[in-house]
């Protein structure tokens, strides 16, 4: 019988829990048989422990079991992706109907964000009439019938996930790489793919500062998907600097037109082109990631990645004509505020997460989850590591709604640029792990 | 400011907490802004990162300080003493009058047990009429009064220690020195004496099997006692057998009274006067333990320390005639079973912990806190470690009211008893640790 005393204390001291008590301790947790303090003995135990494999993908499987799963009909083959998150990081919304367009079902369950911008989800509902409230049912079907769908997670998806979640926030437990791996898999499993790519940043804007770490969470995350029986990739790319011209809602959205028009920023073309590609090659498509990389590049340069993209606004609520005259409905709101150089140089290094904390209080990003968003508030970045400046150039614009929250966004966004000697931009995809 | 985050994080990466947050976190469990699972996180983190000397200190020292406090007259100078308990553990029983009777007082707060048999508290309660239930200021004044006072612990003395003592039995983080440390001290200190002796028992029978961990709680509880200042020495003692001639709840108070009028086991009887003569040594009556244990010896050769205990009891709600008329109020329950010896030769082991869940069995202790004890359910043990005994001996005669009850205790008392080849009678008092 499932003692929940001794499973505790077999964590703390370093033994293996099983795998049927490691399902038993979970359905306890749904249940309210397992209480709160339980829980949270048992996470500091893991955080200061570890996971073995077995208990990892036991863990893995009980989450992602807790609850209803997504699932598509035979023959339906669905990718997703996951990115550790960033600032500029509008790629999912590109991505989305990008792999679609190429013939590879793809299937997105997004957050709402409690980042420096919004998630994906806030993203996309500054497109007027943008739903993302729609069922799993719907969301299934919209699959079948168009190749993709955008839906905010629902909690009746792998509720113990979130469960846990929020009991590792407040028991200083979220930094733990099993308890991460775990946490984002077992989300991604419910969610009904069958194969899955991560986008692990490194760098000043990102989860993981070090390269080491971003590496060991990615071959983490690769690990535990291709045991559970998903197929799957990671890149590993750089967050050093913002991704693309724009940060903010809206102009995310915009941005991400642009590259769907074959003519967006180029950092954010190639990592979009890049991830596409290893999503076609997970999902049985092509046979290397540069095989799917230059299917992913011919869709965009035929257009097909932007009629997907038409048909996926169009079926959730969106505007017609939002592929062809996107700045009627995305634009920023009013001009601010421009950092400027005060010195000629080079552009040697950017504060990536102080850039984030500028665009929060611009009005983009929330600090509470009941905070609300300024789909304008915006950040248009001028230049990137290794460009030559003089004195007085522009390096970014702010825009926001609410002027009285330039002074906060200020003191965020002047101190994040470092002019000084020469430097190589960082490389954008460093490695592929798999 | 406090922030609860920071605070389990310093522990959970083997950092300090500081004096003022340990202390800000204990209030705050105590107002409840501080939640069960904020306890739990960071209990587990002290389980397996241990404490520093300082931390150790101010954590003591805000469980202690957590809700009222006992406070004797000034020039009131007493003692009190603790036991990591064992089996025919009667010495509190005795030590309270023979302490007092040599002019030391003593104020005795103590639980009722979740042990083998009763704490202490339900062992007085066999007596008829004898009342533990007393408030702090009734056990203040007759502490003032004559010298000594027995009673049941407050929930308004260190409140906070009874809380972390609750979520430590449900999380896992029972056996940790600094918790366990911090929990005795922080009780006696709220309890207004102001020296400690520790009675810290090793063997099969005690709380730590071994004597290097007995070895070690004993330094532990000196040193943090000491440097709380108040002065303090243990005594290591063997529970490889148990103590004494009687176990249970009644008849520990018939052997207490028989030690009393200096007739006693000679084991009980020896522990009791070292115990004592560390008392009267830390309370500055004497200035060596063999100078206390000689005071201790003349009081109960000239009937001194009875006396103390009729006034005691008589005190306390109990008969006039208590030590001269023992048998009238303290008398097994019927014999229900005697352990033969299957063999000839000596008692070369014996399983005490096995012993204890028997007298358990028989009535004697509780398993759930709801249960009533017998107070006449006892072991009477008949022989000790290195006698010599024949086939067909009886080893124990098992006493109870619920004659239903000995096929369960069969099952420990039997297997309790190993006969076998010449062995060494253990030593009672191992060390004495300072």
């Amino acid at each position: 019988m499932f003692d929940i005393l001794r499973f505790i204390e077999q964590k703390r001291d370093g033994r293996d829990n099983t795998t049927e008590d490691i399902s038993t301790f979970v359905q306890g947790v749904m249940s309210g048989r397992v209480k709160d303090y339980h829980v949270a003995a048992w996470l500091m135990a893991v955080y200061l422990r570890g996971m073995a494999e077995d208990e990892l993908l036991a863990f893995t499987k009980a989450l992602a079991t807790s609850g209803k799963s997504v699932s598509f009909g035979s023959g339906i083959r669905a990718v997703d992706k996951h990115s550790t998150g960033g600032v500029g990081d509008k790629v999912t919304l590109i991505l989305v109907p990008l792999v679609a367009s190429c013939g590879l079902s793809v299937a997105k369950l997004s957050g709402r964000g409690l980042g420096f911008t919004g998630g994906t989800v806030d993203k996309l509902e500054s497109i007027p009439g943008f739903k993302v409230d729609i069922s799993l049912s719907e969301f299934e079907r919209q699959v079948n019938e168009i190749g993709c769908a955008v839906a905010g997670h629902s909690p009746d998806l792998a509720p113990a996930e979130a469960f846990f979640y929020e009991l590792r926030d407040v028991t200083a437990t979220v930094p733990s790489l099993p308890l991460i791996c775990s946490s984002i898999v077992s989300k991604k499993i419910a969610g009904g793919a069958n194969s899955f790519v991560f986008d692990v940043k490194y760098g000043s804007g990102a989860f993981m500062n070090r390269i080491e770490d971003a590496r060991e969470l990615a071959l983490s995350l690769v690990k535990l998907s291709n045991k559970m029986g998903y197929p799957s990739s990671a890149l590993l790319t750089s967050m050093e600097e913002p991704l693309g011209r724009w940060i903010g809602n809206a102009m995310e959205v915009f941005e991400s037109i642009e590259v769907l028009q074959n003519r967006g920023p180029e950092d954010t073309t190639e990592l979009c082109v890049a991830l596409a590609g290893e999503m076609l090659l997970q999902g049985g498509l092509v046979s290397s990631p540069e095989e799917g990389a230059s299917m992913a590049k011919s869709s965009l340069e035929k257009g097909l990645a932007l009629r997907k993209f038409r048909e996926l606004v169009v079926k959730q609520g969106g505007p017609e004509d939002i592929a062809s005259n996107p700045s009627k409905y995305l634009r920023p709101s009013p001009l601010v505020y421009g950092v400027i150089s005060g010195t000629d140089g080079f552009v040697s290094s950017v504060d990536t997460r102080s850039i984030g904390e500028g665009i929060r209080r611009l009005g983009g990003g929330r600090s509470k989850k009941e905070d609300s968003i300024d789909p304008g508030a915006a950040l248009e970045v001028m230049v990137k590591i290794g460009d030559r400046v003089e004195n007085g150039d522009t390096l970014m614009r702010a825009y926001s709604d609410d002027p009285s929250s330039v002074d906060s966004a200020k003191a965020y966004l002047d101190k994040s640029w470092t002019i000084g000697d020469r430097a190589e931009p960082p490389k954008l995809i460093l490695e592929r792990v798999e």
